[in-house]
C-alpha cells in the first residue's frame, strides 16, 4: 500500500510540475539539423539553465518578431497593402470622384505600378481612406471580415495561412521556456491585432506595429475612439528599438527579423550586456517560397546582411534551414 | 485497492486545479463590509463563473488602474513632481545660470508656489531639464535611486511605502481571478516602471503613462535610447482611452481612478456591452490621508463625481471603506 501511495503521489507531482523543454518531443520538428537550429537550441538552453552563468529570470525573457516577411510572407506586396487595395475597390461606388483622381483611377484599374508612382504621398492617400474615419471597432470587423474572406494572388491561400510554420514552432518553443514573445512590426497595429492571436497566441497588447492618431469623442451620447488619417508612430529602422522602449520598457534578449528595417532592433538586442540571440530570416527559396535580398524593394535586406556576418548573428537560409515552409505545403 | 486510487486520482485532479478564489481567506482584509467591497467581489464571481451568464474568458479580462491617488498618494504634490525638484537641486550646481532664471531660481529656494507661477510653459521647462537629455538608462537608475533615498515630506516614508494597502489587495485579488492588470496614468512611463513590478507586481510593458519624444542612435559605437525634450503622449482625459487602444488594443471590462482626469477611461469601460465594474477612489479621510475633490488643484474630483452617481459607479469612500490605507500605519 505504501508503495502504491508513494507511486501515486509520484505522478502527482510530475503531472503537476510546470511542463519542461520535452526532450523527448522535437519542439522544432520543421527546421533542419544546422547551425541555425543549433543556435537557437543552446541560446534557450544556456538561458533557462536553472544555476547557469548564463541564467536570465523569465520577467527579463523579452523575444520580439518582426512579422513581414519573418513570421508571414511578404510578396508579391505587403499583405496590408492588399487589404488597402481590396478596400479602395469595395469603397470606390461611394466616391466616383476616384475614377479622375490618382492613385485611386489607377488601383481601381489594377494597375499598382502607376499607382505607386505617386510614391509617399500616394500610399498616404490609400491609408487615409483605408485606415482612418471610422471608428476603432469599425475597423477590426473590416480587417477581420477581409482577413476569412481574401485569398493570396499566387497561393490562393488566406493570409493567415501563409505563416511560416518553423516561426510558430519557434514561438511555441520560446513560450515553453518562459519567454514573452513580442510582434514589434512594421505593419499597423490594428490590422496586425486582428490576427495576431490566433494566428501566433500572441495577444493584443505583445503586438507593437505602426500608428495613426486616435481621437477619443463622445458620439450620440456613446463614447468611440475614431481613427484619424494622420501618422503618429512609424515602427520601422530606428522606430523599432523606440516602439520597443515604449511599449515594452525592456531590452528583449532575442529578436528576430529578415529586412534592413529591423537592423537596429537586432543591434538594439544584441549590443546589450548578457546573453542574447539575434537572427535574420534570408528568403533564399525562389520554388517554396521567394528569393530576395540586397536589391528587393520589398523586404530589402542589405546592410543587415553585412551585420550579421560582422556580428556573427544567426542567419537562416530558409532553402536549406527550413524542411517545410507553409503548413498547406503537400 | 481502486477506492485508494480512486482517492489519490481525485487529489490529483484538485492539486492541478486552477487556483479558485479562496472564500476561507478574505482576499480583501482591509475592505471594510459595505456596498464598494460588495461590489468589487460580486463583479469579480460574475466573470469568473464557469457556466454563468456574464462568465468572460480570461483574455479579456483587462483591469485598468490610475496610478496618482489611485494606487499611491498624490499629495501634496505629484510625487514626481518632488522628484524633478529634488533633480533640479542635485543639477544646479552645473547651472549656475539658473540663479537668474525662473522657475528654476524659485525652485532652489523651495519657492514651489512662484516657480509654478509661469503655468505649464514652466513645468515643461522643469521636465526638459530633469526627463530629458540623457539616455533611457541613465534615467532609470537616475529613478530608481531617488526612490530608494528621498522620503514624502510629510509623512517621511519613502514614497514606494505610500502605496494604499486595499489597492494591493485588489490587484492580486484580481489578478489570482485571471484578470491582467494594467496602469493608466498622466504619469511618466519610465518614472512609474522604476518601481511598478516590485511594488504593484505590475511588470513594465502593462505600465502605460505619459511620455516624452526619445530617438535611437550609436553613440561612440554603441546603440543608445536618448530621452528628446519634446511631449509625444499625454496619458490623461480623452488620452487615456487613446492610450488604452494604442497601448493595450482591448477594452477593459474594470477601471479604476480618483480624478475627473479618468473619467474618459471609466466612460470607455462602462458604456461597453458586457460586465463591467468602474470604481472612483473618493479621498474622504483627512486624518489618516487626505481628503480632497471638487475644488482640489490635484486630483480635482468633480465632473467624475457627478458621473459616478448617474451611472451606478462604484465610489469608494476612504474614511468608512478603507480599514487600513498603508502598511506603515500602526
Amino acid at each position: 500500500m505504501k508503495n502504491f501511495a508513494a507511486v501515486m503521489l509520484g505522478a502527482l507531482a510530475l503531472s503537476c510540475a510546470a511542463p519542461a523543454a520535452r526532450t523527448e518531443t522535437d519542439p522544432l520538428p520543421s527546421w533542419s539539423d544546422g547551425s541555425a537550429r543549433t543556435s537557437i537550441i543552446a541560446f534557450v538552453e544556456r538561458v533557462t539553465k536553472k544555476d547557469g552563468p548564463d541564467f536570465v529570470d523569465p520577467s527579463q525573457r523579452i523575444a520580439t518578431f518582426d512579422n513581414d516577411g519573418t513570421l508571414w510572407a511578404e510578396q508579391p506586396l505587403y499583405f496590408q497593402f492588399l487589404f488597402a487595395v481590396d478596400r479602395v475597390k469595395a469603397l470606390a461606388p461611394q466616391h466616383p470622384e476616384w475614377k479622375n483622381k490618382e492613385p485611386f483611377a489607377s488601383l481601381e484599374k489594377g494597375d499598382m505600378k502607376s499607382a505607386l508612382s505617386g510614391g509617399e504621398k500616394a500610399i498616404a492617400e490609400i491609408l487615409a481612406v483605408t485606415h482612418a474615419g471610422m471608428t476603432t471597432e469599425e475597423f477590426e470587423k473590416i480587417a477581420a471580415t477581409w482577413l476569412t474572406t481574401a485569398r493570396h494572388p499566387t497561393t490562393n491561400q488566406p493570409f493567415t495561412s501563409m505563416v511560416y510554420k518553423p516561426m510558430l514552432e519557434l514561438l511555441t518553443y520560446l513560450r515553453a521556456n518562459g519567454f514573452k514573445t513580442f510582434i514589434v512590426s512594421g505593419g499597423g497595429v490594428e490590422f496586425m491585432r486582428a490576427f495576431a492571436e490566433k494566428t501566433y497566441g500572441i495577444p493584443a497588447e505583445q503586438t507593437i506595429g505602426s500608428s495613426g492618431k486616435e481621437k477619443f469623442e463622445i458620439r450620440d451620447g456613446k463614447p468611440v475612439i475614431t481613427k484619424l488619417p494622420e501618422i503618429d508612430f512609424v515602427d520601422d529602422g530606428p522606430g523599432k528599438p523606440v516602439g520597443i522602449q515604449k511599449f515594452i520598457g525592456q531590452r528583449p534578449i532575442a529578436a528576430f527579423g529578415n529586412s534592413d528595417g529591423d537592423l537596429q532592433m537586432l543591434q538594439w538586442t544584441c549590443s546589450a550586456p548578457g546573453p542574447h540571440l539575434c537572427l535574420y530570416v534570408h528568403h533564399t527559396d525562389a520554388t517554396r517560397e521567394w528569393a530576395y535580398d540586397r536589391t528587393s524593394s520589398i523586404g530589402k535586406l542589405d546592410k543587415g546582411l553585412d551585420e550579421a556576418t560582422v556580428q556573427g548573428w544567426t542567419v537562416v537560409d530558409m532553402k536549406t534551414d527550413w524542411k517545410q515552409i507553409f503548413s498547406f505545403e503537400p
